[in-house]
């Protein structure tokens, strides 16, 4: 298992192409844009040597009985869906930000089971291919970013049905060696500091779409891929300076990417669907249930932050024990542990799949999810209401290191007697930023947005039988 | 283990005093009012019969590896914790109300650890009274009412202060064979076809308050104690009629009642606490967060039959296709799993007492009852929204079986073509009994009200370890 | 203007029959299921004559002159439609409950400019005829109900296309001196107690529907017109006894009943609508409009009532100080606040129209009645929280006059000390009823369902302007 | 009346003393950190010319019968304040942001029947004084802030009880010719652009605070006054390009500042509170009730361009006909227009002061912003829900302009067929900018944190006459 330091070693040995601000990055690995997020990323490889997280960040491998970092592990058990969500909110509380690496460790999971049932019913090979790969990661420890979100250019259409053929990724050439393929990915978290990418269907396929039913795992550094950096809020605040970034050594979210794959070639022993179209909703769900469970997880460590950051922002400004302070405090932690509770509840109502791996309640983890798209947004109101306009205004902090102006500053951002002003300002530029623009926007859209969870809630809830339940007590016969 | 007959029967040979509509109940096992509390709670013996549910119903005593219900069971792991919440849910679904057991399940769970405890820490021996008492209950299958909840008087005071010493019960004398208790037990669920009643104390006790710090199992029929029964929305629309109940066999909420305790005799093995008023508050925790785990198990599954209800009307209605229609089934659907995966999650969260019996996580517990008390209401609001206003002006049944006045209603309260205008009532009438006013307020203060629980949130969430991993990532010195 | 006693008087004077659970019924004035309902509609002739309340009960007629009833009046101002609104909220002050006569209120005035409007259109003469029957109206003080809700059967299919043609009132037969109607109007809030009712149409209508495109104004107790009375939440406590009811004198929520129209004849003179249906539409929203727009007044009113004993509970029981308690208070008053907010601005800007009428503006009144929808129930659900669990168990009146039972029930139902418990009891009684099953549904579909308040928000409001806007400024051509 | 161009000029012929990022301004006027606040300040004076806004952005002075800018007017009837309102939401669905200039508008109206009500009840003469600089600032037609807001320092201490005394502004020096203040005022929005700053105290004062009690007007460049820019969310974009700002022409919320006053000298005929600290508390109630009558109009105005932009994105996504967008698009009306009902509301149920000037209803202003704290969340938390997650991933503009990654953003990131990619692009950078960190804070501490409004409406609503009503009602005598 890699240490975070060799995660980011390991990344400088990469040639992945990275775009930013309108020009080509050389060293990304250093540039203050990346940084964080590296950083946030490197805790996963950190936490699995400290003795302390040691049940949750490793597990044994069921494929090589080695000890592996858990987000390279293919879930054996119900405790294995609960850890997973344990150790999320763990990281998440170190680093108060995304730790991006969830979203390959779901397409990983996602697949296991699903190229499994497809070999068992159509007869293909494609569960092989998947397990060599993932023994290859887990013996390397990598980092793969789940690549699943297409641009969908006109989302009334279907994807065959696009002016442009490329709005969705899809096969172009089949040869003996492997395959071409065609694209882009957008929105992909954590995708830069990857080595690899899972690429996988966004929607379920008919027979029309069948080139669109592709999935296979493609080094970020592959000839004919390259990635163009998403703006985040407050970017540019990581270029120079630290304070007015608010977590100036994670950042702020995970970073995101539009990824270009531009006839990319893929050898078969990568590929792990070409074609079988039948198969592309299935492994949707699964990986899009699996990434739900997460937002009870991480999320509710982040909601511990800024909880945390909240409450002290109340004492530094003298009104911890007003009772409407304590009562939002409350209520912050009441939504956050719902949060928590119903990804704790969909992993622990988990069930074996026919490859022996354990899948998430999918009806729950819809729930999970469908909840983070709202609390996240309470939360977020609630620390404003509770932290003070002062985190919308503040002055920069060259501000408060000019002769003239910084010394007003220090006098006139003071709360109580005895906390430096610079500590309330940090508490404030935390808070500000864990509850501003792409944080929120993550909140509602990152494993899919609210509505694709309401058609799965509908779909797995068995209206029929809460029918029949109904009409029984009310004395009407089954049939009316 | 009884069958609902067995248990029925039972209830028969008991002398309970009841007082109900002004008047002394001779023979309560039969009367309407009754009844259907009675039959609901038969079906908490019924399915311990039915091997499609053994597995939830049924468990071997830890006590003695006899086959027992569940209701008298200790919780030996998680799973059971788990177990009991699906067993809730599962009756509930059956029953479409409150069957009651759940309240003493719970007292006899909260008093075995807690005895354990005290013993250990006191040098009192009231752990073996307590086994020998619930060897009992296993042994005869009976069903025991937890009683704590106390008038309470004036809410801004202790019990000790109150101008009226019986406000909260206490203890008036101790003897060599036993005490005499004093004072009466509020909104007693199920306690009118209980054989035995829990008496514990309702909130945490000072050392001025010791008298008042008792617990003890009484039977509901012994020297000294009747109770009064309350009214319920609609109650008497049992009186005559069928089809205006909505759920003519079990009723809508638990029938509760006035007990009171005047001078009762209490031997001294039957009595769990006397005076160790330090452990007062424990006991009343660990009762309530076993009681407010309950709520995502039972009003989920009435939910799924409100769901279930509501869906079928809007079909009689013929907008079952309409998309505001389906959004509102999904909240309904969405709201409802909230609350089983806070109720599941703070089960699989369980841990072990000292005794070696399970408890819940308590913050968890708290937690699904504060979603209860907002849930439930708005699941009612959109039943109500689409079940269309008719369920609050429907005439009464005695008017569809008039011979002028039932054919116009008949004709002019159908639905769709084909289905029975009676289906359409019966229906109609179902919501809106599950709707009303009863089950409001029980959702509101079963298991304690609001604000117990937001107290119990913020004590409970380590909100010191937030503020810690805050000001790390914020830069600010821990001690600041 | 009429006195209450008069009005009551005028009442024994008509023939209308009227059935309730399973029996026509002989005096109605008297009977104790419907004098409640006769008493809170008495308050708007009583009101009249108090010189408190003169300006905004009073109003002279822009027909005659003369003093008259505002609810028989023609709004002539933006004012008299605030006044209106302020009106009502005084009248549910003192009643507590619905006054029912605002229904007819509104279809008076809805038929006003709409038949003015029509016959500028289609050149018919239907203004005059209803012009003749408002001074009519004026000059008797009479009580109308606006009947427009049709049962409607199977609600995918419009009326034409229903099985049996009579789910909505249509045109059976036209002769020289009149028409004949059949079918029946649902949901009649105060029919029972009204003297005439105004029958329009309850959906726009396309040319095959035109003979559901019919208005007139039809005697209660009219040959073939008769009347099935609503069952309501706890209906029967107004048979027996007087503190369970909660507002023995006025009732909870307005009576309904469903009233049958077989074969009905009407007059031409009493004709305001044959055959038009391209009005129908009109008709409908502008009534719709003026309902929608009550809403923030009475239920207001209504509101105002049940913080103030919510407020009272909260005394008896001691706990008026505590913070949480008012913050509850504080929410239940600002979100019956909002509500009254909207009505007044609906009102203050409403509109003239081509009759020298004023006309709510249309978007705002649909936005108080969405407001109604989810307000009213969060406001109960607060009631509830802070009145306390007892609201739902209390025993009956009988038992507090039992011999036995009743010192008990006086002893443990007291609150804080000097309080008769009496009176804490009768609040609470207050509270549960008002809070309880039909009063919420009535907030929930009274003038009605809240889908139909979406339609109309979304259709009022001018997108396309808001879309023209955002372009300007994002720098996007106009017609991109 | 000047015009917007005048307006801009004027501001360049001032000596403001401005600090932002560490460095002195030298040219404000063309520094784009701060050009689009003043455009958008320039707007109030442009509308002024537009004949189709002359009736709400233009009215006769009381004063001088001269034809004057609406924002130096003193409200003389309910229609002028719902003209306010009206006019407020005309200007913002231009600027689609804070204009600022209603904060000195507010600050003029309190002070105006302030000083009256004072000079009558202590016998001073401010009134005078401040009519004097009103005829001025009518003439000139200025721009003032509103300086209410203090530091504040420990929130649990009064003024006086400070550690450092200038944590709230007060008089250090009294003279024959004028006063000395010291201290600082923050949150001043507009005030970089500003002509005149009108002092205010923040909170109500008891005697020992009395020096505290002072109100005044201050030229923004007098000497001793200088100026520190607050950071907002995203302010980096204005420096360098155009399409990320969202709305390049007039930003994002209002530039706010911190204002330190180092020992200013104000003469006594520009003073208008000085030591009166009885009268402390009613200015801040009359300032900040008009102040939250405002944001019914201009976030109201804001939500209808944050609607039409998200309208046109689910156009340009190929969404707008999906059920779940539009019934999200009525909620986001439903919403805002609620917004404005309230403050129309508070507006027409404005009442006359002693002065002869008109007051909003307090009560009502309270419940504006009170629901502004949460609707605008709300609304944001949808546009949100329909914009698309890349609002939050979308590269930068200079990588669209970049040679070789500008071709795949236009291709990747277009929607349906035929919307240029920039627009789509345009479009959400508009919604991300408009639903981010600042405006979102802005919403809920703008005119006072959630809490302030609580304890006015709790104290504006008259609770003892509700207590009575419901006495009567229940058939309880009101004494108990």
């Amino acid at each position: 298992m890699l240490t975070g330091e060799e995660y980011i070693e390991s990344l400088r040995h990469l040639k992945t192409e990275i775009y930013a601000f309108g020009e080509r990055i050389a060293n990304f690995v250093d540039h203050p844009l990346f940084r964080p997020h590296i950083n946030a990323a490197a805790v996963t490889y950190d936490m699995a040597h400290e003795s302390e997280f040691e049940d949750l960040v490793t597990v044994h491998s069921h494929l090589t009985g080695k000890k592996i970092n858990r987000f390279t592990h293919i879930h054996q058990s119900s405790e294995d869906l609960v850890k997973k969500v344990k150790m999320l909110r763990m990281i998440a509380q170190r680093t108060g930000t995304c730790f991006q690496r969830c979203v390959g460790f779901d397409g990983l999971n996602a697949l296991y089971s699903v190229t499994y049932e497809m070999d068992q019913t159509l007869g293909t090979s494609y569960h092989q291919h998947f397990v060599d790969f993932l023994k290859y990661v887990q013996e390397k420890d990598l980092m793969s970013a789940g690549s699943m979100t297409d641009p969908k250019g006109d989302r009334s259409l279907r994807p065959s049905q696009q002016a442009d053929p490329d709005m969705y990724v899809h096969v172009v050439k089949k040869m003996a060696e492997g395959i071409v393929i065609r694209g882009a990915k957008a929105h992909q978290t954590g995708i830069i500091n990857s080595h690899y990418m899972i690429i996988m269907p966004t929607i379920a396929l008919g027979e029309a779409d069948q080139d669109y039913a592709v999935s296979c795992a493609v080094p970020v550094d592959a000839p004919g891929v390259f990635h163009i950096f998403g703006r985040q809020t407050n970017d540019e605040r990581r270029l120079d300076g630290e304070i007015d970034i608010g977590n100036a050594r994670y950042g702020i979210v995970g970073g995101e990417a539009l990824t270009v794959l531009e006839d990319v070639f893929i050898p078969w022993e990568r590929v792990f669907m070409c074609g079988e179209y039948q198969f592309a909703g299935m492994l949707v769900e699964r990986f899009a249930s699996f990434h739900r469970q997460n937002y009870g997880g991480c999320k509710c460590g982040v909601s511990d932050i800024i909880i945390g950051a909240t409450m002290v922002l109340a004492e530094y400004n003298g009104v911890a024990k007003a009772s409407h302070i304590k009562d939002k405090i409350t209520e912050m932690l009441h939504l956050s542990e719902t949060l928590y509770c119903c990804s704790i509840a969909c992993s622990a109502e988990g069930r074996k799949t026919l490859s022996g791996a354990y899948f998430v309640n999918p009806l729950l983890a819809n729930v999970v999810k469908q909840n983070v798209t709202r609390h996240i947004y309470e939360i977020c109101r609630l620390a404003h209401d509770v932290a003070g306009g002062f985190i919308a205004t503040l002055p920069s902090e060259k501000d408060f290191q000019n002769a003239k102006t910084g010394p007003y500053l220090e006098k006139y951002f003071s709360g109580v007697v005895g906390v430096p002003t610079e500590n309330r300002v940090r508490m404030a530029r935390l808070v500000e930023n864990m509850t501003g623009g792409t944080a929120l926007a993550e909140s509602m859209h990152g494993a899919g947005s609210p509505q694709t969870q309401r058609v799965m809630i509908i779909r797995q809830s068995n209206i029929e039988h809460k029918k029949r339940m109904a009409k029984k007590l009310a004395g009407v016969p089954e049939q009316k």
